[in-house]
Protein backbone atom coordinates (compact mmCIF):
# COMPACT_ATOMS: atom_id res chain seq x y z
CA UNK A 1 0.00 0.00 0.00
CA UNK A 2 1.29 3.26 -0.87
CA UNK A 3 0.35 5.44 1.76
CA UNK A 4 -0.42 9.02 -0.31
CA UNK A 5 -0.30 11.74 1.96
CA UNK A 6 -2.04 13.97 -0.70
CA UNK A 7 -5.76 13.02 0.66
CA UNK A 8 -5.21 12.57 3.97
CA UNK A 9 -3.82 16.59 3.76
CA UNK A 10 -6.63 17.29 1.44
CA UNK A 11 -9.25 15.79 4.47
CA UNK A 12 -7.27 18.04 6.69
CA UNK A 13 -7.40 20.79 4.87
CA UNK A 14 -11.35 20.66 3.90
CA UNK A 15 -11.90 20.49 8.07
CA UNK A 16 -9.72 23.39 8.74
CA UNK A 17 -12.06 25.18 5.88
CA UNK A 18 -15.26 24.05 7.32
CA UNK A 19 -13.57 25.35 11.36
CA UNK A 20 -12.38 28.78 9.52
CA UNK A 21 -15.71 29.20 8.41
CA UNK A 22 -17.74 28.28 11.65
CA UNK A 23 -14.97 30.94 13.56
CA UNK A 24 -15.96 33.31 11.30
CA UNK A 25 -19.91 32.63 11.66
CA UNK A 26 -20.10 32.64 15.64
CA UNK A 27 -18.07 35.23 15.82
CA UNK A 28 -16.65 37.26 13.22
CA UNK A 29 -12.78 36.58 13.77
CA UNK A 30 -10.87 35.28 10.90
CA UNK A 31 -7.85 33.04 12.39
CA UNK A 32 -4.57 34.61 11.63
CA UNK A 33 -0.99 33.41 10.74
CA UNK A 34 1.95 35.60 10.69
CA UNK A 35 5.25 34.43 9.16
CA UNK A 36 8.93 35.12 9.37
CA UNK A 37 11.31 34.47 7.17
CA UNK A 38 14.72 35.86 7.64
CA UNK A 39 17.32 35.72 4.82
CA UNK A 40 17.23 34.06 1.99
CA UNK A 41 17.48 30.40 2.02
CA UNK A 42 16.18 29.11 -1.27
CA UNK A 43 14.18 26.04 0.12
CA UNK A 44 12.64 28.22 3.10
CA UNK A 45 11.29 30.30 0.17
CA UNK A 46 9.38 27.67 -1.58
CA UNK A 47 8.10 26.52 1.87
CA UNK A 48 7.02 29.99 2.52
CA UNK A 49 5.48 30.33 -0.21
CA UNK A 50 3.60 27.26 -0.24
CA UNK A 51 2.36 28.09 3.39
CA UNK A 52 1.10 31.45 2.62
CA UNK A 53 -0.99 29.97 -0.21
CA UNK A 54 -2.54 27.00 1.29
CA UNK A 55 -3.42 29.52 4.23
CA UNK A 56 -5.55 31.48 1.53
CA UNK A 57 -6.75 28.35 0.40
CA UNK A 58 -8.70 27.53 3.65
CA UNK A 59 -9.44 31.20 4.55
CA UNK A 60 -6.58 32.01 7.25
CA UNK A 61 -5.51 35.76 6.58
CA UNK A 62 -1.69 35.49 6.60
CA UNK A 63 0.69 38.92 7.41
CA UNK A 64 4.32 38.27 6.02
CA UNK A 65 6.97 39.27 7.25
CA UNK A 66 9.86 39.05 4.71
CA UNK A 67 13.58 40.38 5.74
CA UNK A 68 15.69 38.46 2.56
CA UNK A 69 18.17 41.07 3.27
CA UNK A 70 18.73 39.63 6.79
CA UNK A 71 17.53 41.12 10.32
CA UNK A 72 19.42 41.52 13.71
CA UNK A 73 18.29 39.33 16.77
CA UNK A 74 17.67 42.75 18.62
CA UNK A 75 15.06 43.48 15.87
CA UNK A 76 13.73 39.50 15.13
CA UNK A 77 13.33 39.39 19.35
CA UNK A 78 11.22 42.62 19.27
CA UNK A 79 9.04 41.88 16.54
CA UNK A 80 8.21 38.26 17.66
CA UNK A 81 7.21 39.49 21.17
CA UNK A 82 5.46 41.98 18.88
CA UNK A 83 3.44 39.77 17.12
CA UNK A 84 2.82 37.76 20.19
CA UNK A 85 1.05 41.45 22.28
CA UNK A 86 -1.04 41.62 18.90
CA UNK A 87 -4.25 40.12 19.49
CA UNK A 88 -5.13 40.38 15.85
CA UNK A 89 -2.38 37.77 15.35
CA UNK A 90 -3.30 33.98 16.33
CA UNK A 91 -0.66 32.29 15.21
CA UNK A 92 3.12 32.87 14.70
CA UNK A 93 5.65 30.63 12.20
CA UNK A 94 8.85 31.32 12.47
CA UNK A 95 10.59 29.85 9.44
CA UNK A 96 13.74 28.00 10.50
CA UNK A 97 16.69 27.81 10.30
CA UNK A 98 17.55 30.42 10.64
CA UNK A 99 20.50 32.53 8.86
CA UNK A 100 24.13 32.03 10.81
CA UNK A 101 24.25 34.71 13.14
CA UNK A 102 21.52 34.20 14.77
CA UNK A 103 20.18 32.30 18.02
CA UNK A 104 17.56 29.93 17.30
CA UNK A 105 16.49 29.36 21.14
CA UNK A 106 16.10 33.01 22.28
CA UNK A 107 13.89 33.98 18.76
CA UNK A 108 11.92 30.41 19.92
CA UNK A 109 11.92 31.46 23.09
CA UNK A 110 9.95 35.12 22.22
CA UNK A 111 6.95 33.41 20.51
CA UNK A 112 4.21 33.73 22.70
CA UNK A 113 3.54 29.74 23.75
CA UNK A 114 -0.15 29.95 22.73
CA UNK A 115 0.68 31.06 19.21
CA UNK A 116 3.42 29.10 18.74
CA UNK A 117 2.05 27.11 15.50
CA UNK A 118 5.36 24.74 15.19
CA UNK A 119 5.11 23.80 19.15
CA UNK A 120 8.65 24.75 19.22
CA UNK A 121 8.63 26.60 22.34
CA UNK A 122 9.65 24.89 25.42
CA UNK A 123 6.34 24.62 27.54
CA UNK A 124 4.74 23.04 24.81
CA UNK A 125 7.92 20.58 24.06
CA UNK A 126 7.28 20.55 27.93
CA UNK A 127 3.45 19.83 27.57
CA UNK A 128 4.40 17.23 25.02
CA UNK A 129 6.66 15.50 27.07
CA UNK A 130 4.02 15.76 30.01
CA UNK A 131 1.56 13.94 27.62
CA UNK A 132 -0.77 17.45 27.98
CA UNK A 133 -1.80 18.39 25.34
CA UNK A 134 0.41 21.74 23.62
CA UNK A 135 1.00 22.38 20.35
CA UNK A 136 2.38 19.51 18.34
CA UNK A 137 5.10 20.33 16.56
CA UNK A 138 3.18 19.70 12.34
CA UNK A 139 5.76 17.47 10.95
CA UNK A 140 5.12 14.55 13.45
CA UNK A 141 1.59 15.58 14.28
CA UNK A 142 1.45 15.33 9.98
CA UNK A 143 3.10 11.48 10.59
CA UNK A 144 0.40 10.23 13.15
CA UNK A 145 -2.40 11.59 11.13
CA UNK A 146 -1.38 9.35 8.43
CA UNK A 147 -0.66 6.08 10.04
CA UNK A 148 -4.47 6.76 11.65
CA UNK A 149 -5.79 7.47 8.08
CA UNK A 150 -4.13 3.78 6.30
CA UNK A 151 -4.86 2.21 9.66
CA UNK A 152 -1.88 1.19 11.14
CA UNK A 153 -2.20 -0.43 14.44
CA UNK A 154 -0.02 1.62 16.97
CA UNK A 155 -0.91 0.45 20.87
CA UNK A 156 1.11 -2.44 21.27
CA UNK A 157 3.18 -2.11 18.60
CA UNK A 158 6.77 -1.86 17.85
CA UNK A 159 7.57 1.65 17.00
CA UNK A 160 11.26 2.84 15.87
CA UNK A 161 12.19 6.55 14.81
CA UNK A 162 15.49 6.87 13.05
CA UNK A 163 16.21 10.84 13.70
CA UNK A 164 16.10 12.57 16.94
CA UNK A 165 15.95 15.96 16.47
CA UNK A 166 13.43 18.42 18.18
CA UNK A 167 11.36 19.10 15.21
CA UNK A 168 10.52 15.76 14.14
CA UNK A 169 12.40 12.83 16.04
CA UNK A 170 12.18 13.82 19.37
CA UNK A 171 7.86 14.65 19.08
CA UNK A 172 7.68 11.81 16.92
CA UNK A 173 8.63 9.43 19.55
CA UNK A 174 6.34 11.09 22.00
CA UNK A 175 3.31 11.12 20.30
CA UNK A 176 3.97 7.14 19.34
CA UNK A 177 4.67 6.75 23.00
CA UNK A 178 1.44 8.51 23.48
CA UNK A 179 -0.55 6.13 21.72
CA UNK A 180 0.98 3.30 23.72
CA UNK A 181 3.58 2.18 21.25
CA UNK A 182 6.87 0.86 22.31
CA UNK A 183 9.78 3.19 20.77
CA UNK A 184 12.88 3.06 20.31
CA UNK A 185 14.78 6.05 19.06
CA UNK A 186 17.95 5.53 16.51
CA UNK A 187 20.59 7.43 15.51
CA UNK A 188 23.69 7.91 13.49
CA UNK A 189 25.55 6.32 16.72
CA UNK A 190 23.30 3.44 16.52
CA UNK A 191 24.97 0.00 16.06
CA UNK A 192 22.97 -2.07 14.75
CA UNK A 193 19.90 -0.12 13.08
CA UNK A 194 18.57 -2.92 10.22
CA UNK A 195 18.64 -4.85 13.70
CA UNK A 196 15.79 -2.06 15.00
CA UNK A 197 14.21 -1.05 12.07
CA UNK A 198 13.65 -4.80 10.99
CA UNK A 199 11.72 -5.53 14.20
CA UNK A 200 9.65 -2.60 13.52
CA UNK A 201 5.47 -2.37 13.10
CA UNK A 202 6.44 1.19 12.63
CA UNK A 203 9.33 2.16 11.00
CA UNK A 204 9.49 6.76 11.06
CA UNK A 205 12.82 7.75 9.04
CA UNK A 206 13.84 11.14 9.56
CA UNK A 207 17.91 9.82 8.82
CA UNK A 208 18.34 13.33 6.75
CA UNK A 209 20.24 11.35 4.23
CA UNK A 210 19.06 9.92 0.77
CA UNK A 211 18.12 5.98 0.92
CA UNK A 212 19.25 5.15 4.07
CA UNK A 213 16.47 2.33 4.64
CA UNK A 214 16.21 -0.20 1.83
CA UNK A 215 13.83 -3.50 1.60
CA UNK A 216 16.24 -5.62 3.27
CA UNK A 217 15.62 -3.56 6.52
CA UNK A 218 12.58 -3.61 6.64
CA UNK A 219 9.29 -6.08 7.99
CA UNK A 220 7.11 -7.37 5.51
CA UNK A 221 3.69 -5.21 6.26
CA UNK A 222 5.14 -2.65 8.16
CA UNK A 223 3.86 0.75 8.55
CA UNK A 224 6.95 3.22 6.94
CA UNK A 225 6.83 6.98 7.36
CA UNK A 226 9.31 8.84 4.90
CA UNK A 227 10.36 12.46 6.86
CA UNK A 228 13.15 13.03 3.98
CA UNK A 229 13.47 14.84 1.26
CA UNK A 230 16.87 14.53 -0.46
CA UNK A 231 17.73 16.37 -3.53
CA UNK A 232 19.93 14.02 -5.69
CA UNK A 233 22.70 14.79 -7.74
CA UNK A 234 20.49 13.94 -10.87
CA UNK A 235 18.14 16.83 -9.54
CA UNK A 236 15.44 14.27 -8.39
CA UNK A 237 13.94 13.93 -5.14
CA UNK A 238 14.60 11.19 -3.05
CA UNK A 239 13.26 10.57 0.58
CA UNK A 240 15.42 8.58 3.21
CA UNK A 241 13.70 5.79 2.46
CA UNK A 242 14.59 4.02 -0.92
CA UNK A 243 10.83 3.89 -2.15
CA UNK A 244 11.31 0.81 -5.02
CA UNK A 245 12.80 -2.03 -2.38
CA UNK A 246 10.89 -0.91 0.45
CA UNK A 247 7.41 -0.26 -1.24
CA UNK A 248 7.83 -3.74 -2.43
CA UNK A 249 7.08 -5.75 0.94
CA UNK A 250 5.42 -2.75 2.94
CA UNK A 251 3.64 -0.36 3.14
CA UNK A 252 5.53 3.08 2.81
CA UNK A 253 4.85 7.51 2.11
CA UNK A 254 6.28 8.17 -1.59
CA UNK A 255 8.32 11.37 -1.59
CA UNK A 256 7.20 13.98 -2.68
CA UNK A 257 3.93 13.77 -1.97
CA UNK A 258 3.76 11.98 1.47
CA UNK A 259 4.56 13.52 4.90
CA UNK A 260 4.89 17.29 3.22
CA UNK A 261 1.75 18.13 2.46
CA UNK A 262 0.81 16.53 5.63
CA UNK A 263 2.74 19.26 7.08
CA UNK A 264 1.25 22.11 6.06
CA UNK A 265 -2.10 20.65 6.45
CA UNK A 266 -1.12 20.53 10.25
CA UNK A 267 0.15 24.17 10.34
CA UNK A 268 -2.64 24.75 9.31
CA UNK A 269 -4.61 23.00 11.76
CA UNK A 270 -2.70 24.14 14.30
CA UNK A 271 -3.54 28.04 13.76
CA UNK A 272 -7.17 27.16 13.62
CA UNK A 273 -6.37 25.79 17.27
CA UNK A 274 -4.60 28.55 18.46
CA UNK A 275 -7.35 31.00 17.02
CA UNK A 276 -10.32 29.00 18.46
CA UNK A 277 -8.65 28.84 21.77
CA UNK A 278 -7.44 32.74 21.88
CA UNK A 279 -11.03 33.44 21.16
CA UNK A 280 -12.62 31.61 23.43
CA UNK A 281 -10.47 32.38 26.53
CA UNK A 282 -11.05 36.37 25.21
CA UNK B 1 28.98 -5.56 40.41
CA UNK B 2 26.81 -3.77 43.02
CA UNK B 3 26.26 -0.23 41.98
CA UNK B 4 26.16 0.97 45.95
CA UNK B 5 24.78 4.45 45.42
CA UNK B 6 25.63 5.71 48.72
CA UNK B 7 28.96 5.99 48.04
CA UNK B 8 28.29 7.94 45.24
CA UNK B 9 25.56 10.20 46.68
CA UNK B 10 28.07 11.01 49.71
CA UNK B 11 30.72 12.30 46.88
CA UNK B 12 27.63 14.42 45.24
CA UNK B 13 26.98 16.12 48.70
CA UNK B 14 30.25 16.60 49.46
CA UNK B 15 30.64 18.21 46.27
CA UNK B 16 27.13 20.27 47.13
CA UNK B 17 28.65 21.23 50.87
CA UNK B 18 31.78 22.29 48.94
CA UNK B 19 29.57 24.76 46.72
CA UNK B 20 28.10 25.91 49.46
CA UNK B 21 30.64 27.11 51.50
CA UNK B 22 31.98 28.92 47.88
CA UNK B 23 28.62 30.27 47.47
CA UNK B 24 28.78 31.97 51.36
CA UNK B 25 32.21 32.95 50.97
CA UNK B 26 32.04 34.27 48.03
CA UNK B 27 28.07 36.22 48.20
CA UNK B 28 27.32 36.02 52.11
CA UNK B 29 24.32 34.33 50.61
CA UNK B 30 23.16 31.12 51.76
CA UNK B 31 21.17 28.69 49.32
CA UNK B 32 17.72 28.33 50.85
CA UNK B 33 14.76 25.79 49.66
CA UNK B 34 11.42 26.06 50.49
CA UNK B 35 9.40 22.51 51.25
CA UNK B 36 5.59 22.23 50.50
CA UNK B 37 4.06 19.28 51.97
CA UNK B 38 0.44 18.79 51.90
CA UNK B 39 -1.84 16.48 53.57
CA UNK B 40 -0.33 13.54 55.90
CA UNK B 41 0.36 10.50 53.38
CA UNK B 42 3.27 8.66 55.25
CA UNK B 43 5.95 7.85 52.69
CA UNK B 44 5.89 11.65 51.76
CA UNK B 45 6.56 12.40 54.88
CA UNK B 46 9.57 10.40 55.61
CA UNK B 47 10.99 11.51 52.36
CA UNK B 48 10.40 15.44 53.63
CA UNK B 49 12.06 14.53 56.32
CA UNK B 50 15.17 13.11 54.94
CA UNK B 51 15.04 15.90 52.59
CA UNK B 52 15.06 18.88 55.39
CA UNK B 53 17.68 16.45 57.37
CA UNK B 54 19.87 16.47 54.32
CA UNK B 55 19.80 20.31 53.73
CA UNK B 56 21.15 20.94 57.20
CA UNK B 57 23.80 18.58 56.51
CA UNK B 58 25.22 20.54 53.37
CA UNK B 59 24.70 23.78 54.61
CA UNK B 60 21.41 24.59 52.86
CA UNK B 61 18.48 26.38 54.58
CA UNK B 62 15.01 25.02 54.36
CA UNK B 63 12.00 26.49 54.91
CA UNK B 64 8.90 24.44 55.66
CA UNK B 65 5.25 24.92 54.53
CA UNK B 66 3.94 21.80 55.89
CA UNK B 67 -0.13 21.42 55.68
CA UNK B 68 -1.02 17.85 57.31
CA UNK B 69 -4.38 19.40 57.38
CA UNK B 70 -4.70 19.80 53.89
CA UNK B 71 -5.19 22.87 51.67
CA UNK B 72 -7.09 24.57 49.25
CA UNK B 73 -6.28 24.57 45.20
CA UNK B 74 -6.01 28.48 46.04
CA UNK B 75 -4.25 28.57 48.98
CA UNK B 76 -1.51 26.14 47.20
CA UNK B 77 -1.35 28.25 43.86
CA UNK B 78 -0.73 31.85 46.25
CA UNK B 79 1.85 29.58 48.61
CA UNK B 80 3.86 28.62 45.23
CA UNK B 81 3.57 32.33 43.67
CA UNK B 82 4.85 33.66 46.77
CA UNK B 83 7.85 31.75 47.03
CA UNK B 84 8.62 32.33 43.46
CA UNK B 85 8.46 36.11 44.33
CA UNK B 86 10.61 35.17 47.38
CA UNK B 87 14.08 36.45 46.57
CA UNK B 88 15.47 34.89 49.54
CA UNK B 89 14.04 31.14 48.35
CA UNK B 90 16.32 29.45 45.10
CA UNK B 91 14.83 26.25 45.37
CA UNK B 92 11.20 25.35 46.27
CA UNK B 93 10.48 21.41 46.48
CA UNK B 94 6.66 20.54 46.19
CA UNK B 95 6.30 16.87 47.40
CA UNK B 96 4.27 15.08 44.92
CA UNK B 97 1.88 13.11 45.12
CA UNK B 98 -0.76 16.14 46.34
CA UNK B 99 -3.75 14.84 47.95
CA UNK B 100 -6.54 13.68 45.58
CA UNK B 101 -8.72 17.17 44.80
CA UNK B 102 -5.60 19.10 44.04
CA UNK B 103 -4.58 20.08 40.40
CA UNK B 104 -0.84 18.85 39.94
CA UNK B 105 0.31 20.45 36.89
CA UNK B 106 -1.63 23.46 37.81
CA UNK B 107 0.08 23.51 41.31
CA UNK B 108 3.62 22.98 39.02
CA UNK B 109 2.82 25.87 36.60
CA UNK B 110 3.16 27.88 39.72
CA UNK B 111 6.20 27.13 40.60
CA UNK B 112 8.98 29.79 38.74
CA UNK B 113 10.83 27.53 36.21
CA UNK B 114 14.36 28.75 37.98
CA UNK B 115 13.46 27.73 41.19
CA UNK B 116 11.79 24.59 40.15
CA UNK B 117 14.36 21.95 41.80
CA UNK B 118 12.42 18.34 40.06
CA UNK B 119 12.57 19.78 36.62
CA UNK B 120 9.19 19.27 36.14
CA UNK B 121 8.17 22.59 35.16
CA UNK B 122 6.95 22.48 31.46
CA UNK B 123 9.73 24.98 30.44
CA UNK B 124 12.60 22.45 31.89
CA UNK B 125 10.52 19.09 30.73
CA UNK B 126 10.91 21.13 26.96
CA UNK B 127 14.34 22.04 27.70
CA UNK B 128 15.08 18.42 28.44
CA UNK B 129 13.26 17.99 25.06
CA UNK B 130 15.41 20.24 23.09
CA UNK B 131 18.70 19.30 24.65
CA UNK B 132 19.49 22.30 26.26
CA UNK B 133 20.28 22.39 29.95
CA UNK B 134 17.14 23.44 32.35
CA UNK B 135 16.78 21.51 36.09
CA UNK B 136 16.93 18.00 35.17
CA UNK B 137 14.27 15.69 37.86
CA UNK B 138 16.25 14.16 40.33
CA UNK B 139 15.83 10.56 39.97
CA UNK B 140 16.77 10.77 36.65
CA UNK B 141 19.48 13.02 37.02
CA UNK B 142 20.78 10.41 39.64
CA UNK B 143 20.56 7.09 37.30
CA UNK B 144 22.43 9.11 35.21
CA UNK B 145 25.42 9.81 38.30
CA UNK B 146 25.56 6.03 39.05
CA UNK B 147 25.95 4.99 35.57
CA UNK B 148 28.77 6.94 35.08
CA UNK B 149 30.52 6.35 38.53
CA UNK B 150 30.27 2.54 37.67
CA UNK B 151 31.71 3.23 34.32
CA UNK B 152 29.04 1.90 32.50
CA UNK B 153 29.40 2.84 28.53
CA UNK B 154 26.49 5.16 27.02
CA UNK B 155 27.56 6.20 23.60
CA UNK B 156 26.00 3.83 21.45
CA UNK B 157 24.81 1.02 23.75
CA UNK B 158 21.22 -0.01 23.59
CA UNK B 159 19.54 1.12 26.69
CA UNK B 160 16.27 0.13 27.35
CA UNK B 161 13.81 1.76 30.04
CA UNK B 162 10.88 0.18 31.25
CA UNK B 163 8.21 2.84 32.46
CA UNK B 164 7.43 6.15 30.99
CA UNK B 165 6.18 8.52 33.98
CA UNK B 166 7.33 12.25 33.43
CA UNK B 167 9.34 12.19 36.45
CA UNK B 168 10.92 9.19 36.04
CA UNK B 169 10.76 7.33 32.76
CA UNK B 170 10.15 9.66 30.44
CA UNK B 171 13.46 12.41 31.59
CA UNK B 172 15.34 9.16 32.00
CA UNK B 173 15.27 8.28 28.63
CA UNK B 174 15.84 11.78 26.75
CA UNK B 175 19.40 11.61 29.59
CA UNK B 176 20.45 8.29 27.87
CA UNK B 177 19.47 9.81 24.33
CA UNK B 178 21.44 12.66 25.08
CA UNK B 179 24.60 10.29 25.97
CA UNK B 180 24.03 8.64 22.53
CA UNK B 181 22.52 5.62 23.55
CA UNK B 182 20.06 3.98 21.39
CA UNK B 183 17.37 4.07 23.82
CA UNK B 184 13.60 2.11 23.99
CA UNK B 185 10.81 3.35 26.20
CA UNK B 186 8.81 -0.35 27.03
CA UNK B 187 5.83 -0.31 29.61
CA UNK B 188 2.65 -1.82 30.70
CA UNK B 189 1.85 -2.15 27.14
CA UNK B 190 5.05 -3.82 25.62
CA UNK B 191 4.54 -6.96 23.77
CA UNK B 192 7.62 -8.73 24.74
CA UNK B 193 9.22 -6.90 27.59
CA UNK B 194 12.34 -9.46 27.87
CA UNK B 195 13.09 -9.47 24.08
CA UNK B 196 14.05 -5.68 25.09
CA UNK B 197 15.57 -6.30 28.41
CA UNK B 198 17.57 -9.03 27.30
CA UNK B 199 19.24 -6.77 24.12
CA UNK B 200 20.07 -4.20 26.74
CA UNK B 201 23.89 -2.98 27.64
CA UNK B 202 21.70 -0.38 30.22
CA UNK B 203 18.51 -1.34 31.85
CA UNK B 204 16.20 1.37 34.00
CA UNK B 205 13.55 0.26 35.74
CA UNK B 206 10.76 2.75 36.72
CA UNK B 207 7.60 -0.40 36.73
CA UNK B 208 6.51 0.55 40.13
CA UNK B 209 6.13 -3.47 40.60
CA UNK B 210 7.88 -5.64 42.76
CA UNK B 211 10.40 -8.18 41.23
CA UNK B 212 9.43 -7.84 37.70
CA UNK B 213 12.88 -7.98 36.09
CA UNK B 214 14.77 -11.45 36.66
CA UNK B 215 17.69 -13.04 35.92
CA UNK B 216 16.36 -14.61 33.09
CA UNK B 217 15.55 -11.31 31.02
CA UNK B 218 18.83 -9.46 31.48
CA UNK B 219 21.91 -10.35 29.75
CA UNK B 220 25.44 -10.98 30.94
CA UNK B 221 27.22 -7.85 32.43
CA UNK B 222 24.73 -5.07 31.74
CA UNK B 223 24.07 -2.07 33.89
CA UNK B 224 21.02 -2.67 36.08
CA UNK B 225 19.41 0.54 37.64
CA UNK B 226 16.20 -0.72 39.82
CA UNK B 227 14.25 2.82 40.43
CA UNK B 228 11.36 0.62 42.35
CA UNK B 229 10.67 0.77 45.82
CA UNK B 230 7.87 -1.54 46.88
CA UNK B 231 7.09 -2.56 50.60
CA UNK B 232 6.46 -6.58 50.47
CA UNK B 233 3.73 -8.29 52.41
CA UNK B 234 6.11 -9.62 54.87
CA UNK B 235 7.13 -5.38 55.42
CA UNK B 236 10.48 -5.71 53.92
CA UNK B 237 11.04 -3.42 51.27
CA UNK B 238 12.10 -4.67 47.21
CA UNK B 239 12.84 -2.99 43.77
CA UNK B 240 11.14 -3.24 40.48
CA UNK B 241 13.98 -5.72 40.01
CA UNK B 242 14.98 -9.50 41.67
CA UNK B 243 18.39 -8.73 43.04
CA UNK B 244 19.43 -12.28 43.76
CA UNK B 245 19.04 -13.64 40.26
CA UNK B 246 20.07 -10.52 38.38
CA UNK B 247 23.07 -9.75 40.50
CA UNK B 248 24.07 -13.09 40.01
CA UNK B 249 24.76 -12.13 36.12
CA UNK B 250 24.62 -8.34 35.85
CA UNK B 251 25.72 -4.85 37.43
CA UNK B 252 22.24 -3.97 40.09
CA UNK B 253 22.12 -1.09 41.87
CA UNK B 254 20.51 -2.35 45.46
CA UNK B 255 17.07 -1.30 47.24
CA UNK B 256 17.53 0.56 49.62
CA UNK B 257 20.68 2.37 49.03
CA UNK B 258 20.43 2.64 45.14
CA UNK B 259 19.03 5.21 43.59
CA UNK B 260 17.30 6.20 46.31
CA UNK B 261 19.95 7.94 48.49
CA UNK B 262 21.05 9.82 44.80
CA UNK B 263 17.52 11.42 44.26
CA UNK B 264 18.15 13.01 47.69
CA UNK B 265 21.52 13.98 46.34
CA UNK B 266 20.65 15.32 43.18
CA UNK B 267 17.47 17.09 44.70
CA UNK B 268 21.09 19.46 46.98
CA UNK B 269 22.53 19.29 43.93
CA UNK B 270 19.92 21.33 42.35
CA UNK B 271 19.16 23.88 44.99
CA UNK B 272 22.60 24.97 44.55
CA UNK B 273 22.67 25.12 41.05
CA UNK B 274 19.36 26.96 41.37
CA UNK B 275 20.76 29.50 44.06
CA UNK B 276 23.79 30.19 42.18
CA UNK B 277 22.28 31.30 38.82
CA UNK B 278 19.85 33.42 40.75
CA UNK B 279 22.73 35.17 42.63
CA UNK B 280 24.66 35.43 39.06
CA UNK B 281 21.88 36.80 37.51
CA UNK B 282 20.76 39.62 40.22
Amino acid sequence: MILDGRPVAQKTLDGVRAGVTRLREATGVQPKLAVVLVGDFAPSKIYVASKIRTTESVGIASEDHLFPGGLTQDALIKLLHSLSDDASVHGILLQLPLPTGLDESAAIDAIAPNKDVDGLHPVNMGRLLAGATGMVPCTPAGCLEILDHYGAALRGAEAVVIGRSRLVGKPLAQLLLARHATVTTCHTRTRDLGAHTRRADVLCVAAGRARVITGDMVKAGAFVIDVGINRLETGKLAGDVDFESVSAKANVTPVPGGVGPMTIAMLMRNTLLTAERQIARS
